[in-house]
């Protein structure tokens, strides 16, 4: 007996993952199933019988990215930052690091894959959204430990979705312009709202 | 002697106009140049004759939307919109409408390409970029008109950068979640920011 992957979950495990960086990297409908079967080092044969359709590894991969979100995303950009404003700017600065480490090539593949997809299958919108929510829910969530640092009359729920927008509106003209400006410009923005927001919330509770 | 458009430049505008619309709707990728041939109702001689190539029809819709900005975006939208900072609203406005109109299918067409395109040849990256710096030096034009109604030591460059941010930004997630939340989650915290603005330049300028 043993707990140890077996080579069937360990070959599906390389074809999503495969998958996951191919959709990355050159987008959905570039991708051929040639490219992942050459990537994974696996036969078709294997490939269709843990997902019959294309559509079936993009939800899976969807599937992944969502339960990443913490131990793959989060953790990294939170270690060491306690403060839950910081651990927002945090977060955005590992956008920041994705982007220099790839010429600012990088783009957010949940950002990518929404806007490629002109009419996506249900499931796989909405695993979509569900990535978003995600992310925005996690974000919320600090905005809600800090909540007296934030005026009473803001609604942590849009504002963790502005900062989600910021992120991505960030990474795609960087990633057009080939340079951090469009990003950094962005997040300072965000940076000035959030100190006039603190600022604001002291004068209310003095 | 007449300055009528004459059939072939009838012709190219049709298989420009088919190709725009086709690759908003459907993408870049998924456009086939039958797809063009058949809306466009034209013969692929006339379309290799004006287009050699799918990216040269590229390029000349990048070039059309990049000559439109004015005529066909801004002149629309501050159609009785005098003050500077209601036009920057009033052109988010217009994006409301289109994702309204379309049920949040909507996805601004710059934007869908520069995230659907993972390794775009120099020339077509240039001219996605060149479509995002114009919008920009729009809305810092705006901002610049109302310079005393802005802090200081805000950058306008900074502030139109996010501001385009924060349209791309909300029309991609309204779209993936088919409703006008998050798109107007996203303008609503930037008109707090605006108002937060205003009223520090107040300070400022007694």
């Amino acid at each position: 007996m043993s707990n140890q992957v077996g080579p069937t979950d360990a070959t599906r495990q390389r074809i999503l993952f495969a998958s996951l960086q191919l959709f990355g990297l050159k987008g959905y409908q570039s991708t051929s199933i040639a490219d992942i079967l050459h990537a994974a080092d696996a036969h078709s044969g294997s490939l269709y019988h843990f997902f019959p359709t294309k559509q079936d590894l993009l939800l899976a991969v969807l599937e992944t990215y969502r339960d990443g979100i913490e131990p793959m995303l989060l953790a990294p950009a939170w270690t060491n930052v306690a403060d839950p404003i910081e651990r927002i700017f945090a977060l955005l600065a590992s956008y920041r690091r994705a982007l220099e480490s790839t010429d600012c090539t990088y783009g957010c593949p949940i950002g990518s894959l929404a806007l490629e997809l002109h009419e996506p299958d249900p499931a796989v919108r909405q695993l979509l959204a569900v990535n978003f929510l995600g992310w925005v829910r996690h974000v919320r969530a600090c905005l809600d430990a800090a909540r007296d640092r934030v005026p009473r009359d803001v609604d942590t729920e849009l504002l963790a979705t502005f900062i989600l927008t910021t992120m991505e509106g960030g990474v795609m003209q960087s990633r057009t312009h080939r340079s951090l400006h469009a990003f950094d410009a962005s997040v300072a923005m965000l940076r000035d709202y959030f100190n006039r927001l603190e600022s604001a919330a002291r004068r209310e509770r003095p």
